[in-house]
């Protein structure tokens, strides 16, 4: 099983969520979701921890590219717009790929390529491996 | 509508996904989540994406409870323990009760107690205010 | 010497700037500074990194009181108040005491008690540990 | 007096540390600081504060590019490396250039190119402008 597959199984949450695995290399991973109704927060605009979600699936793509399982230490996300429709995509690149301490940045963006959302995130790298073999 | 039944209605992210708001007070909101198969990740723990999303409906009630339509400028979180199973309580408590640019912190606890992630957020206050009629 | 003086001494950038430390124990540390005009920004107000070098000496502080020398990792820092005279206060207090990413959380304030900033921090324990002898 | 020359006469503090703007343009600016033995923490590297510095003023260059005096929020850095010698270079650019508050990325760098540290900014804009003509 790859790690494409791994994730896109048994991350039931991001799953349940709608979000979906595009691209996995090494040191970074594309995601994307469609925006539905069950997505909207009070204000009718995809609610934070949606596009929070769909961050997180390609932050732990990108992060466990590197085989060493890697958890989210802490994540600083900042929100630049509201969307109701539509797909939104997001790109997670490794900004350091330190061994123990790695760093990623992930933006997501709309269909226009409008930026949404920035996270920044770093993870921590585990002794031990996913058991997967290979990325795609 | 209370803003508690409002954001309780509305929010149909945080809804779906099982947060419940407990309490909202001026400057001050409550809410738990019970962790669910579906909330699970990859590594078999509750996703971080579910964990934003239970402290994002606390932010959003505390934020709200002034009056002033507030949304989320940027979140800061840091995961501290992995759980599993059992209720998630998250309890908001505003630091700094600005009139454009309030600051809220949230904290996630386990049933025992335990620290599990600590999220600070920035608002931003808007002209308008939700369509609600008191807190509670 | 204690891990009080040792920072009072070999943190350059921290005496420099005017930082002093007051207290140190087990998770836990207190330090000052007065304002003066080589502090302020192009704005007439206490610079950010002025406020970021209190907080950090704080942080660094509390994180090392464990005897494991501890880096920062990340920190998030969010400012409330302007400030032009008198002095600030930094208190630093473990979230969490994890024995590989501790997590500490500096409070400014002003003379008055009104919060300044609040920084959030997270640091990475090494192997080592600094060449001290107690805390205070 | 440009935005250049208003903020390398009247941010004292960044003057002070030793930061010294090189490029000012739209949503755009350049810094530089050689580290000195001044700047040095306790671990004999340079100290968070002085690099937070650098980075702000970096940023206090990009966000007032656009007329309106834009103060700081809130700021999330990560550190990479230690450095505790040579010039350390930082470089602003606007992420979202939004009327009320946008977002700016510093990358820190060394002489070789290595990130040394990664600072994402929210600043709010202000009614007033800067006394400022033009930028360089």
């Amino acid at each position: 099983m790859t790690l494409k597959e791994y994730l896109s199984t048994n991350d039931r949450f991001a799953a349940e969520t709608g979000v979906e695995l595009l691209d996995v290399r090494e040191g970074y991973a594309r995601a994307r979701m469609l925006i539905e109704p069950r997505h909207l927060n009070g204000g009718g605009v995809c609610q934070g921890g949606a596009l929070f979600t769909l961050a997180d699936l390609a932050f732990a793509a990108a992060a466990n590219s590197r085989k060493a399982l890697t958890l989210s230490v802490t994540s600083n996300i900042t929100f630049f717009r509201s969307e109701s429709a539509g797909y939104l995509y997001a790109e997670a690149v490794e900004v350091v790929n330190h061994q123990k301490i790695p760093c990623i940045e992930v933006r997501i963006t709309n269909e226009q390529g409008d930026l949404v959302a920035l996270m920044t995130s770093s993870g921590y790298r585990k002794r031990c491996e996913l058991p997967v073999d290979g990325l795609e």
